[in-house]
């Protein structure tokens, strides 16, 4: 079958001809349907700190995959032929694009225990994105942030990961405020339910928020995000803008405030997401392209011609 | 009866005959026959930065207190006369010594709900102490710290909490390692149960702690204890020797790290200490005064001529 090989940093991807997968104990062949692509492909392409993560080359990158399943080995009792799933990739077995083989080819071996059943109605292009896009967005408001209903909330950044997770804090009951540079999305953010949208999270200090989520992680975002927190209340950082930020720890112990990391998620993210994206509560932009276009679509996102999330439909 | 007033910043406690007080509804007056003295009274007498804190002056400062219920007023159902308590400094009522008079003092007049009852075997020094001193260090550990049994902890800076902080985390069956420039009591530290002592926290790089409390606060302690903690590690926040930290967000993010500041506790914070200091588990080095020595010992505080606690003795 055809697969996108990455050989190693700043190569173009090279189309291989690769065996057709067999499933072992525990593990189901997909026949994959979508596969979504990511600016963290573009990272391991073009960034060769990314190499230490991706030993095994050449291998086929994309890491966000669903499919239907085809083939099930010896004692798989999670899932049947033809279920509708999704593949988590921060499950058991290794991230799929790095760890091993990932989504830009036309079947995945993966653990039963990884995937993830997709609800009716959901379609196959956003149940990709929803694995690692949507996780993630999902797993930092909701169970870093630790949101609960009526919380007021700051989501700096409205990119792909913030639009996902400003819709993830509307849906739950949240007052939501946005911070973005880019005015040419603030009238989206208002539709997606924001009640205020601001250029500089400065803007906000002294407005005790009780929750803020810094997709963007420029530093001063961070540090700006300490000035506008309530007491004891939670700072979730995922965005890496800058990879250092000067924060006032004074303010941090008199607010007696959380700063926390957000990376990835689990299974219960992913699902949680799907729910979410097959009830329509969330919609992200999407554009489709076809396998083929798999290359050309990376090119695009490294060269920021493109808002919102890729994805190949690899087959009906 | 006897008080020490303060006026204002830089000028020396004035000694005055205040009338003894009287119970309201829902409060009790105390003989004072504790009350501790602590760093932050040095930095409301020397620095004008407290005054907004002590609104109304002269006061009767000095908020570490413990003493026996002497008068009661209508409604108290919590405490008796006789009741041997300690005063939960940052309870309902607003701080001793800060929104109100506090110890340096013969009698106290105190909400009911405030106190802590002391345990047999408890002497009132240790009670008084164990009020602030005892309630913060205990605070940062197990609350804002979530200690668990085999935790492996770092205790950064082994002063006056960091001491009470170590121990709390020995008594609690955590692996303690401590960072103390000083080395003059790094085999203070090891009697404590510490099984190691380093000098600076950059040694710790890579080794995965589990909590590490910040009682410095240098800045640097606090950017080093984020290279020294594991994976979804906690990173308590409680001294300020520096105001700001620069941190590396990039490790708090794939690390899934929690930064969170300590400051202050609760009444069962207070009450927990005091169950560690009545077995014998915490035993603080600790200077004992009497009432007239209260300007000279905050005098000799200012001046780091004494190591560990001071407490003032008011009466038998």
């Amino acid at each position: 079958m055809k697969a996108w090989h990455f050989t190693t940093t700043n190569e173009p991807l090279v189309e291989a001809d690769i065996p057709e997968p067999t499933p072992g104990p525990g593990e189901v062949v997909l026949d994959i349907k979508a596969a979504g692509l990511c600016h963290s492909d573009v990272g391991a392409m073009t960034d060769p700190g990314w190499l230490a993560l991706i030993p095994h080359r050449p291998i086929v990158i994309g890491h966000e995959i669903a499919g239907v399943v085809a083939r099930v080995g010896e004692g798989v009792t999670e899932v049947a032929v033809g279920d509708r799933v999704g593949v988590c990739p921060t499950a058991s077995e290794g991230a799929p694009g790095y760890a091993r083989d990932g989504g830009f080819t036309y079947q995945h071996r993966v653990l039963a225990g990884d995937l993830v059943p997709m609800p009716e109605g959901l379609t196959f292009e956003l149940a990709a994105l929803g694995t690692d896009a949507g996780m993630t967005s999902y797993h930092a408001v909701m169970v870093q942030g630790g949101l609960r209903k009526g919380d007021k909330v700051g989501i700096i950044g409205f990119g792909g990961l913030g639009q996902v997770g400003a819709r993830v804090a509307v849906v739950n009951g949240a007052e939501v405020h946005v911070a973005e540079v880019n005015e040419a999305v603030w009238d989206r953010a208002r539709q997606a339910g924001a009640v205020s949208v601001v250029k500089d999270v400065a803007e906000w200090a002294g407005q005790d928020f009780d929750v803020i989520v810094d997709y963007a992680g420029f530093g001063t975002t961070t540090a700006d995000a300490v000035a506008a927190i309530r007491r004891d209340g939670r700072i979730v950082i995922v965005g890496m803008g800058r990879l250092e930020a000067t924060i006032s720890t004074r303010d941090v112990i008199l607010k007696q405030a959380t700063l926390i990391g957000s990376n990835g998620g689990t299974k219960e993210d992913v699902a949680a997401v799907y729910e979410l994206l097959a009830r329509g509560d969330i919609s992200p932009e999407v554009t489709v392209i076809g396998f083929d276009d798999i290359p050309r679509g990376l090119d695009d996102l490294r060269n920021h011609r493109v808002t919102g999330r890729v994805v190949a439909h690899i087959a009906d």
